[in-house]
Formats: structure tokens, C-alpha cells, sequence
């Protein structure tokens, strides 16, 4: 559909275990659609070196833009910056414009800028930091790759300071059609419709309540006009 | 760890663009937990066959389970059955077995079993099924890969159905500690001890909490032992 499209990132063995249910995807998804980027990928890898370099160099090159979240903290689980710096092939080092950010934010709470917290302004060579407004430690964004932190708050604030930067396409609209039949019932016309609308995707959902079948018709596209269209010829044709 | 490996594959555009919140993931993970099988990788691709074919074979490959969700259903965007099928390279067609199946239950519910709902007696050459006790239409293995529907509730009846078949290792075991500090403090200890413990996993997990800064270590291991006394050694360095 001509937008751009973009991959995530999660790392983090806390969410593979089981005992974290990550929110981020579904909070990502939900922004780069409303934003025209189509969320075409994610993938989700423990805190493994060859796995996060794979994933990163993978992702890098099939899609436009990729966001990362997890593993930026100050702890020894915390590898991602190292990682995303082989994976580009860049020297890492403190860089003193994070370095100053976390002194001045570690001075007004008057904690120490130790060398496990000084380890957050280990910067990839040539990137660009992402602000972040709720807990300063910075995120930072090399070539397509924009490395932000797994606390969902955290993560949400730098999406909102990526964001704007990025050029979107036409934001992908939907309807949705609810319809209190049985997928396989409405499954001819769906086919119908949407071989007449290329351009146009329909997405069917099942639901079952107070025991009967019933399906949500999600129809998505870029343009209005073709959506209405799609949602027109839909309705006529399950005589609704 | 030695045991054995799982990846999962989601597939379906209503994750990706931010409709749906997935818990397939979440679910799968604790499950396989429990099994003491290592849930490695999970990838989230859309409605598109490329994207599913390349998936599922290289996860086929790198991993000695895989557990898809997704696609199986009777419309035009359930394409995961034709995906599989030509990933491996076999045949598929309608099966007998599988046919019987959804006639009984057609019957039964007094619904016609149409050309539509029959597209889920569609199973590769060589398959096993997977009985599904929710909606009936089957899942199926193919060599190392066990496709199942996205509904959660049927998911969760086919997982149910299939573990009980595979060989789990040592159930991985946890125990969380609560400290009442910030990461940055605790985090060179941390370090030490997981250097200690080689085979010990040690993960933290920070939180904010009225105000102060807080962080759950956890720490993973298949021998309770090795977590007993990783444990001891934490509360003791950290001075709890």
C-alpha cells in the first residue's frame, strides 16, 4: 500500500519465560498504524548476544524503520546498546552528552552516577540520542534501528519522541462490520468482496456468545472512498 | 540447559496493526515453562504467504518445536494450512478423517458443512492431527511444527492437546526477590553472583513505587539447588 513498514524488536527472557506479558507490541502497533507505517514484523528473543545481532541485522534490512525495546538498563542482562553497536559494526563508549544528562538527573535525586548506572550512556558511535522524558537514561536510534527501554512507560515516552520525526503514509483506516452468523456462512461473500478489492484487506473474527456464532468483519484501507466501497458492497451482499 | 527449544509464530494483520492484543504468547510461554521446554523465539508475521513460508521454515530449522497460531479458520485470509503445506513441500488436500470430523459436528449443530467450513478438512500430506474439544476443526503437526487456531480458547485446548505428546527437560524453576532499591545500586552485585553461577539466570526487573525506586530480581535454574544457593548468596550480598 505504498506506506512504509517497520519491524519490532522485543528482547528480554522475562517475556519468553512467561513471566512477563509484554504490552509494548500491542501499544506500538496501535501508534505506527494511526501514524501510516505498517507494523509488518516482530520478533521476540531472549537477552542472547548472536540472537539480538541476528534479529537486528535481519530487521534492518527488510523493512524501514525497526524498534527495539528492552535491555538498555544498567544491570549485567542489559546488552542490547553492545549488541546494536556489533551488529552495525560501531565502536561503543560513554559519550559525555548522555553522560551529563544522567549527572544532572542523578544529582537532583541525589543518588551516585555509579559505574553500573554510567553504563546507560554507553552510545553506539554516530547515533542520535531519543529523549526520555520519565526516567532520562536516553534511547538511541542507528541507521533505521531506534533502541528504546522495556518498562512500558519508558517505551511509550521515546515512541512519542520518535514518532514525529518519521515520515508516515496514508494512516490505515478500518471498519467493522459485526455479523451474527457463522464464519463459514459468510465466508463466499467475504472471498467475493475481497478479490473485488485488492486494495482493500478483510479480516474476519469469530466470537461465540450466549452460544451463538458470530464473526467481527474488519475491513482496512488507506482510502476512505474505497473502504466505503468495500464496506457497501459488503452489507448489500449479506443482506444486511 | 539442555533442554529442549521452542519458537512460536503468530500469524495474523489484526495483531500487527494493533486490533487485537495477542495472549496466545503470553500463554504458550508459561505452558512450555512448566513442560521444561525453552521458549527461544517468537516471530509475528502477517496474512501474507512469503512472510509465513519464510517463517516457519526457518524456525523449523532452528528450533526443535514450533508452535503457530492463527489462520486455520474457514475464510479467504486463512492461508496458514496452504503456507505449511508449501513450506515443507508436500501435498494438500481435503482429508477424510478430518472431513468426518466437521460433518459430525455440522450435524449435530444443524449447519451446513459448505465448501467454506470444509477448507478446515484441508491438511498436508502426512500430518498428525490435533483434536480440538472447543470448535472441533482440527489442528495439525508437520514434522517438528504444530499448527493451531488463534481463538484462545481453542489454542489453549490444542496445547493442551500436544504437550502431554512431547518430551519436556527439567521444569525451569523461579524465585523472585523484592528489593527496595534502584538497579543502579544493586546491579554490580548482580553481576558478581552471575558469574558465580553460570548456570543460574538472573534477571532484574525494575519498578517505581510511591516515589521510590525498586527492582525484582529474578532468578531461574532447572537444579533447585543451584537456585537455593544462588538466592543465599544474593540476600546475603545485597544484605537482606
Amino acid at each position: 500500500m505504498g506506506n512504509p513498514t517497520a519491524a519490532m524488536l522485543v528482547i528480554g527472557d522475562e517475556i519468553l519465560s512467561g513471566r512477563t506479558r509484554d504490552s509494548n507490541m500491542h501499544f506500538l502497533a496501535g501508534e505506527l498504524t494511526r501514524h501510516g507505517i505498517n507494523l509488518s514484523e516482530v520478533r521476540v528473543v531472549s537477552d542472547d548476544v548472536d540472537a539480538i545481532i541476528h534479529a537486528v541485522q535481519a530487521l534492518s534490512e527488510g523493512f524501514d524503520h525497526v524498534f527495539t525495546s528492552g535491555g538498555i538498563g544498567p544491570t549485567h542482562d542489559d546488552i542490547t546498546a553492545d549488541c546494536i553497536a556489533k551488529a552495525f559494526g560501531r565502536a561503543i563508549d560513554v559519550r559525555e552528552d548522555a553522560r551529563a544528562l544522567l549527572q544532572a538527573h542523578y544529582d537532583r535525586s541525589g543518588q551516585e552516577l555509579n559505574a553500573a548506572r554510567l553504563r546507560m550512556a554507553r552510545i553506539p558511535e554516530g547515533a542520535a540520542l531519543i529523549d526520555n522524558p520519565v526516567s532520562t537514561a536516553p534511547g538511541f536510534t542507528v541507521e533505521n534501528v531506534h533502541v528504546m527501554a522495556g518498562v512500558p512507560s519508558v517505551f511509550q515516552a521515546m515512541v512519542a519522541s520518535v514518532l514525529p520525526t518519521l515520515t508516515g503514509g496514508a494512516p490505515l483506516m478500518s471498519q467493522t462490520l459485526r455479523v451474527m452468523r457463522g464464519e463459514g456462512d459468510i465466508a463466499d461473500t467475504l472471498s467475493t468482496v475481497a478479490a473485488a478489492f485488492p486494495d482493500v484487506s478483510i479480516g474476519c473474527y469469530p466470537f461465540q456468545k450466549d452460544g451463538a456464532y458470530g464473526a467481527n468483519v474488519v475491513v482496512r484501507a488507506s482510502d476512505g472512498a474505497r473502504l466505503d466501497a468495500a464496506m457497501t458492497q459488503l452489507a448489500r451482499d449479506l443482506g444486511l
